[in-house]
């Protein structure tokens, strides 16, 4: 059974995140999550000295641990909390790299109640300190992915805080985004479509850099 | 009894670190961890709009979950992972923040055995990228707070991969650090610290921007 954090959001184990699966495993998408793909890009961007990006771990709330001698300490009774920040952060050649990854079922649109106002607010935080904010949303159906900047996501967000829809639709997403071509080597190189985002936003021409 | 990671270091519930302690009453120090000490700090940089700095959440490996029906679901087995990067990091003025902090009651040399090889790693990726990375060391029973460079500290880390000491002295500390003296806002005032750190690597002129 599907395990599921307090406000409904799937839970993904944290050992999916924690094994290393060579990036050569990469180009065949069968089962894997977004997570799984991107877990993957982030290794092989270490590896290539291109970028060092981890996810965040799962927060928990301890309530109980036992100790027992000569093992482990043993966490027995602890519980999901809602994330105060994204999931995915690090640095770029020396740009601070923040984002959000969301996966829908829904072939039309993109709803706007995958994110926290939490998630937001740090967004807009990060935003406002320079960093690069955005969010990388699939279509798992359509099997779409898009790099959609910070920017842009609050303009719908804006728009629903005022009354208005509460989902950002396809056509839109395709419009304010740049779409990410699932590849091998890395399977998601969301990295190559921000250059476009940062360049068009900053005037500031980046080589890619690999080592 | 304290709760402690596999490798022996004293653990803090995610519960404290969660809870958010107005910055008034960051001044005393009474029984408060380092790591209260830099969530107050950086709780005070989010507020002026001075950086976006967040403590990663402790790593855990889940094994059991329950699930019950019309409640929250439960970790009813989990254990602790050793972290393979450091505990904060975020931006700073656009720059990217990534550091480890550790305390020690060793009042004459830092033992090194307190960082974890893939941490020097990580930090050693970060810097390679352009990010400041660098170390937060408190010795407690001194009541002394240092801001110690990646590129200094790992110096002494190469001298013990080459045999040397497995510590820094406490002089050696002193001499490659900046010292922090503990404040009432923020408690620990470690980017002021990294400014100077940072014009002097780079040159760069470094404005202290409030909001």
């Amino acid at each position: 059974m599907a395990i599921r954090y307090p406000n409904g959001k799937k839970y993904t184990p944290a050992t999916a995140n924690a094994v290393a699966k060579p990036a050569s495993l990469s180009f065949s998408n069968r089962g894997k999550t977004l997570e799984d793909e991107l877990n993957d890009s982030n290794e092989y961007y270490t590896s290539r000295g291109i970028a060092v990006i981890h996810k965040k771990p799962v927060p928990i709330q301890i309530v109980n641990v036992r100790y027992p001698a000569r093992s482990a300490a043993v966490i027995t009774e602890a519980y999901f909390k809602t994330a105060s920040t994204t999931d995915y952060n690090g640095v770029w050649q020396g740009k601070y790299v923040d984002f959000e990854a969301k996966e829908t079922k829904n072939k039309t649109s993109f709803p706007l109640q995958n994110i926290h106002d939490h998630q937001v607010d740090h967004m807009s935080q990060v935003h406002e300190q320079g960093g690069i904010a955005f969010l990388i949303i699939r279509f798992s159906l359509l099997d779409r992915y898009f790099v959609l900047p910070f920017k842009k996501f609050i303009e719908k967000w804006t728009r629903m805080i005022d009354g208005g829809r509460k989902s950002i639709t396809l056509a839109e997403v395709e419009e304010m985004s740049v779409e990410i071509q699932p590849g091998y080597q890395p399977r998601l190189d969301y990295l190559q479509a921000l250059t476009g985002i940062v360049e068009q936003t900053t005037g500031e021409r980046i080589e890619r850099q690999e080592s």
